[in-house]
């Protein structure tokens, strides 16, 4: 598989990230989207969304958003356990991620790393709600080892992708102990994919 | 198990549709979110995203986040067919739901039907989004019955949820052809289930 994306992004750093601890052989493409390189008509027509990650699977099957993807890629592994109870769990901070999680922290990171914006010309109100995401998971991590059960899984790989870069959009995390304890734990796990130390 | 949402939120909606479509039986309890009725110590008990919908499936087992529930419940069924690819395309759609189309559309039919604003007063940033996730819908459906495969699926209760009351936001669907083909095509199935004619 090809695998058309960006080691800046962390949507993108999922999907290595889950194919490396799968170990599914892929070749990666860089896109670079400050250049336009996701608004190609090539591009369109492999992801009419024109977003990365995208993957090309072969006999013209490709594969969009992240969380989609890493799902395909992990089932039957230990990232993605049969029991359709801790998938509900799983796909529930999956679904919370992309929704209440990425638009804030993502996009203050993305403001801040590549149009070279000051912490302090970011809208307040998605800083707030970047806040509120953080503080749901450091209650959530208290008294936990990850996410969902006792192991790690792909709920993990989705929230650690911009969590662990949060300061990079200009969020302290030292006051949340849970959450830092939880990131060196995910770190440990990811490097064992190959290459992919964190 | 217990459903607690508002009949007039799209993603609560997603829910009851799927129940009924999958005949599983439940009791509805009524959330007022303008109320704050999810915005209590009990509410947050079950969901600490304070969130609708919520389900609570007894034993302490509770799940929120829409497309996590609905993926649930459908599991096993025509809804949700086994093949692994057609449910990576499923959850392709289901993510770009709640990531491109949700915050856009159903967030200026919040601020229209719930907050009383007029069609000027919605940001034009979020109606442009809007139009933009409208227009990849209509491209996506030219010469398609359904969003994925030949069959209706969650994809398609996921996305008719919002789409179906887009001119509640303000958006005008009488020039997307086959997204009103489409929503036709979805309503008849959804009347099949249980009460839930749309």
């Amino acid at each position: 598989m090809i695998i058309h994306g960006d080691l800046g992004s962390g949507n993108c750093l999922k999907v290595k990230w889950t194919a490396d601890l799968c170990a599914h052989a892929y070749e990666w493409r860089h896109v670079d989207i400050m250049k336009g390189e996701a608004r190609t008509a090539a591009f369109a027509a492999m992801n009419p969304a024109m977003q990365t990650p995208t993957v090309d699977f072969g006999d013209g099957k490709y594969l969009a958003q992240s969380n989609a993807i890493i799902r395909y890629l992990a089932r039957g592994t230990r990232l993605l356990p049969d029991d359709p109870w801790t998938q509900a769990k799983i796909d529930e901070w999956l679904f919370w991620e992309q929704y209440s999680h990425e638009p804030y922290i993502a996009r203050c990171r993305f403001q801040m790393k590549y149009l070279g914006w000051s912490a302090d010309k970011r809208e307040a109100w998605r800083v707030d709600l970047a806040g509120k995401a953080l503080e749901r998971m450091e209650t959530a991590l208290a008294g936990r080892v990850f996410l969902v059960g006792d192991a790690f899984t792909i709920a993990d790989i989705a929230l650690y992708a911009y969590t662990h870069v949060a300061h990079e959009g200009g969020f302290d995390l030292s006051a949340r102990s849970h959450v830092q304890a939880w990131l060196a734990r995910c770190a440990a796990e990811l490097s064992r994919g190959k290459g992919s130390a964190p």
